[in-house]
This record gives C-alpha cells, structure tokens and sequence, in this order.
C-alpha cells in the first residue's frame, strides 16, 4: 500500500470528497458564469487588507535586514515577540503573563497541535461544543485522541450540564471557541463561570483551551470571556491570521496560564517539544518580527459589520431562519423546512451560491455562509437567494 | 496527569535533557567568559547572509503587496511557486517533473513529517543510515512508526546489504540523508543503484525519501547522486534553510517522482492532507513569493570551505582522526582512544568548545563539530583544542 491506512479511509471519506467537490464545483461555475457572477461564501479566508501598521511593518522588517534574522531562534520564539504577545495576552485577560508563559506557533492550528500532542495519550478525550470547526477532529485524531462533540443549546451557547454529563475518565481538556466558527455565537462570562465550575468540580484539572483566532472580530458590544481569572488550568490558541487578514503567513501562539504552575511550565515544556518534533520548528522568523511591531493595529471591522447586516437582509427578506452572530463572519442558518443540510447546498449552488453544509461543522440541518467577501457579492447574491426562497416556497 | 506520558518520558529522557543541559551551557559560558571566548560548533544553523537575489526578492516581494497576497491559498502551496519548484527538481534530478508533483512545506521538518503522517501505519518501520539527524526518530514516533537505524559502514556510506538484511515485512521506507547531517558524506552514485537494487527486490514499492537541505554545500567536486531516474517510489524532502540560509523562516517542499504514477498521486494527496490536518495548512505566504523569485540564486560556499579547511587543520595538527567531508557543514570526529564520546564532549566544554557527542546521531565514540561559525571562532579555537589534545596525549 502506497499510504497509510488510516489516511487512505480519510482521503476517500464522504465529508473530505464532499468539501472537494464543493470546492471544485466553485471553481468550475466560476470559469463557466464568470468570477462575479459566483456568490462564493464557502470559506473563511479575509478579504480586508492587512491593517497600515502591519503593511509598514513588513517594510521596516525588511529594511531591518540584520545578521541572523532569518535564522534558527530558540523554539518557543522570539524572547521580544513572545514578550509582545505576553503583553498583550495580560491586558485581554486582566492578569499577568510572562513572556515564558508565551510559545509562537505556525497558526492556531500549528498552535493546537502542538498543544494536543502535548496532552494527549491515545484514548483521550477533548469536549467541544457542537457544531465546531470540523479541523478539531483531526487534530486529535492526529494523537490518537478523540473529539467528544456535545450539542450546544437552542442559542448556540455551550450546554454546561450536557457537557458536564459527557466527561469520563478519559476527558483530558475541553476547547471553546469563541467568537464561534460556524455560528459566529460568543459565549457568555455566565457561561464560562458555569463551564469553569463543571471543571472546578472533576477535581482534575483538565485542561480549558481557548481557540480564539476571531476575538477581535465582535459586533452589538459583545465581548469575549476572560479565563485566566477564573480557571488556572486555561490555555489560550490564537492567531493573526482572521484579526489582520495575514491567514497565509502561517503566525499564531499558545499562551499558558501563569496560575497553573508547575503544570503550566510542564506544559510549555510539552508545546516548545512539539513544536520542535512536529517539524514546525518555529514560528515563521520574518512575521514574528513583524507581529512585535504591529501586534496593536487595528483593523476597521465596520466593514465586515456592513456586510453582516447586508447579508442578515437579504436572509430576512427571503425568511431563513438564523440566529444573528455577534462575532467572526459567518452566519449559520437553519435549512428551511427541516430539510438535509447537503441537499440545500446542492440546490444554493445550483443557483450559483456556495455555502458549507452544517454536517461539515457536526450539525445537520444547518448552512453556513462566510461573508468575509465583498458587500458587492453580498448584494449581488440577493436575487439568487430569493430565487431559492420561491423555490422552496419559504416563509409563505 | 498535566501532559502526555509519551511527552513527559521523552522530556525527561537522557537525550532530550543531556541537549538541553548542553544548550544552557553554553548560554551559561559565554555569560562568564563572553560570546567571544565560547567556541561554539554545537548548532546547524548557517550564519551566512541569503543570497543577494533572496535580499532583493524580499523587497520585491514587500513592494508588490496585492490584495490576498498574505492569505490563504491551496494547501499545497502556490502553483506558480510548485511549478518553480518543479523547474529546479527537474534539473537536479535529470527528468520531467511537474507543479502538481511539488507541495511546498514548512521546511524540510514539516515536509518530512507530512510524508511521515501520509505513509506510517503504527508499527510501520523506516530505514535510515546511521549515524543519523536524531529528529528523524522524533518525526517517525509521531505517527507511531519506528525509526531503524543501520550502521554505515567504516567510510560513513551506507551499508548496503546491512540495510537489506534490515528490511522486514513492517518496512515502508527508507530515508538517505546525502550530503549527510552529521558527517558530512556525500553518498555516491554506486551506492544509491545499489540501494535502488535492494529496494527493487523486495518488490513492494518501499519508498525511497532523500532529505537534501544540504544539496548545494558541497566540496572537492562531489555530486549528489540522482534518484528520480533510477526508482520510481522516491521522493525528494528539502528546504532553503542551509544553502539560502532562511532556516527560521520554514520554507521547504516535497517532489514526488511522477514515474511513481498512482502511487505517487495518492503520496501528493496524503501530503497535501497531512499538511492541513497537521496545522501547517500551508508553507509561510511571503516566503513562497520570495522563494519563487529567487529560486536559482547562488551562495558562496567558498566561504564554508575555507572554514572546513581551517577546521581541518587544526584538527590534524591535533591528531584528532575524521574523515574528509564532501559535503554540509558538519566533521564526525573519533573520539580520540576509544572514548565516551559524552565524556569527551564535557572535557571540550570545559575548553569552552561545544561539540556534540556521537550518541545524539545513533553512533557512539564519535563528536560532531558545525563549522557554520566565523572563521575568527575557528582560528581561535586552536588553542583550545590544543590544549584538550595535550590533556589526552593524542597523537603520542
């Protein structure tokens, strides 16, 4: 056999080939209809510019050419740049960080696999509330773990008693995401208090992980949870990648609470190996420097804030059901009718709409839609949407 | 239990801790004595500048900012970056090789470990020359495979029919490292259609992996020998971290040969997933963009070879016994007297040289020294070495 077993059965899946075909389709119908005349809201990849501070400092770091700078640095990265990102990381959780607390990773999806390998022994297990970014699952699986997807509430909030009915012996650590890819839901203080609580009870000190690669993209006054004030054991995984449109550059980190101590520094220990034996390495030298300089730009999120109410329109006139999301840039609605989630994204696309089915995020019966593209595409996709709704006969 | 008992192990392990001890050593030497009094041959890391065509391609690169240039693009990497990576595989390899054969990597440690994750089954064992780059074992235990390392033979080649008495029906692959990390051989023609032979026999289509950063760093007119041409199932692993000295900024890729046919479509696909579901996603943006500009740049190894010469010398006038490296920046030394290569390398650190000891690559007895240092440290290593000489009575 040419690849490994498990690879192949993964390769040949149904949701892998689904979202290949989806892919593909996009671009078929794009070369056939024209690039416009395609209403892509299939993924999550910003279209925003990079804000100034950051296009100005690739230049500085650039025209900072020093010896070694693009060389091998210790593995957790820049003792300066894990300052920067310790700095920021106190003032959004009010407590103090340290810059040994602080490990650069390649993403937050670099970052959470270096965290996984880190914790997990083969059979354990990582709660998330349902439905969540379908990668999870891969990540653990990647160590032999396992992702224990719980249902979230009717709101999209985490279910704190359903969750805390599905811990076993095997639980090793719980992830929120919040702002939420795919409901664009931000979980309330409330909640976390609650969540904490459920953990505080186990006695175990499993692991909070927070992915927060959306936390600066909030609307309506949302604001995401602290957690390092509530629960010693909480790690935060984040990015640049959503925040300054830098998605490609591959620049992330783990941020460990200082509180948890010895279990902490065990921890770092652990990411900085994984880093390493992973093949990461270190985070990309030259965006590490550019992330010290710029990690207090400030990108203008009234843009995206522009489309959401564009698209919230258009799903209003045609009567599909959603939840109105406060964070990140999707929106995921209810298929009309109690209908299939695969079959609506076929008929969406048969209109030249793309949209990812809700099975896809552990959750069917749902659509998701990024409008992280242009208020253009927005607009222009509101005939298409209501040829949908009269098709369906939707609201009437 | 606050991390993985694998990782816990592998921390507390001999090796892990003795690389570790000897790292804050020398952080701790040169404190006391000063950078300059430290003469540290123990890191791989290239101090010498990119290239001037690298330097320029970053401007270019800054300069051209285009919308979406800093975004996500297919995980395989650009295609115009694949298709120049295709350009320079073909030309070294002596045959037809195309973009959708290439998936850029962050390094050649990411790329190893995508190839790593698309091909083991747990248990699945890989062959590799020892002495041998001690992530290897790393990269393979994270997949649940098994790293068997075969002892070269007395000229550091690879024993050829040691290696084919190694293979049993768990094999999958075998990895050459050429020019080799850490002795500096550059294996010959001869010895790879020997290999190719072997692997041919088992007619199970075992792939063939050559880790080549070291490619371009070559002295005495050595080649390195082509592998596409003689065996379908091989695959080239390789980065622009030694010979454009970039290692910080992890960008590399992986070439499958296309005569693999099938096979080899499958080993693309499993890389390009391995290289999602890890967290990579992809190789860093802005690198691509600057390794597709500057691919054909040259470096100066002249520079390297004055310092192995220098290295050399002194090492001669020392009675210190090794063989002549054809290649790379590394000299496996002998251990003078049959002694512990640990030892040994605690006895240099108390002359403030850092070496590392044989066991860290698989083989007892011997030390390695990375002359990717001023010549300044060389030339003033001499005395040290002397008197470490003196201490043993080598060469009386």
């Amino acid at each position: 056999m040419a690849i490994s077993a498990e690879i192949k059965e993964k390769l040949a899946s149904k949701q892998s080939s689904m979202i290949r075909a989806m892919f593909e389709a996009g671009q078929e119908l794009k070369k056939q209809f024209g690039q416009d005349a395609v209403f892509d809201f299939s993924l999550g990849n910003p279209d925003l510019q990079p804000p100034q501070e950051v296009l100005d400092a690739i230049g500085d770091v650039f025209r900072e050419e020093i010896p070694g700078c693009h060389g091998y640095m210790t593995n957790a990265g820049y003792e300066t740049t894990r300052a920067a990102i310790a700095r920021k990381v106190s003032a959004e959780q009010g407590c103090p960080v340290s810059a040994k607390n602080v490990v650069m990773s390649c993403g937050a999806a670099g970052g959470l696999n270096t965290v996984f390998r880190g914790i997990l022994n083969p059979g354990d297990e990582i709660l998330v509330s349902a439905p969540f970014f379908a990668e999870y699952a891969q990540y653990c699986g990647n160590y032999g773990g396992k992702l224990v997807p719980v249902d979230c509430r009717e709101d999209f909030s985490p279910d704190i008693e359903a969750m805390e009915r599905a811990i076993t012996d095997k639980t090793v650590a719980v992830i929120v995401n919040s702002p939420n890819n795919p409901t664009g839901a931000v979980y309330s203080d409330a909640d976390m208090v609650g969540l904490v609580q459920v953990l505080k009870r186990t006695g175990r000190n499993l692991w909070l992980i927070a992915d927060e690669p959306y936390r600066d993209i909030l609307y309506d006054g949302a604001k995401v949870a602290t957690l390092f004030d509530k629960y010693s054991h909480s790690v935060i995984v984040s990015s640049f990648a959503k925040n300054f449109g830098l998605p490609g550059e591959r620049l992330g980190f783990v941020a460990v609470n200082p509180v948890a101590k010895e279990d902490g520094d065990e921890l770092v220990a652990a990411v900085i190996f994984a880093t390493r034996s992973l093949g990461f390495v270190n985070a990309p030298a030259f965006f590490q420097r550019v992330i010290e300089k710029a990690v207090d730009a400030k990108t203008d999120f009234s843009v995206y804030e522009k489309r959401r109410a564009a698209l919230m329109k258009i799903l209003d006139d045609c009567g599909f059901e959603y939840l109105r999301p406060k964070g990140a840039f999707y929106i995921f609605c209810k298929v009309p009718d109690g209908g299939d989630d695969v079959e609506f994204c076929d008929l969406l696309k048969s209109h030249r709409i793309l949209a990812v089915p809700g099975v896809a995020f552990g959750k069917r019966g749902y659509f998701r839609l990024a409008y992280c593209v242009s208020e253009q595409v927005i607009v222009s996709s509101e005939k298409a949407f209501k040829e949908v709704a009269a098709t369906l006969n939707v609201g009437n």
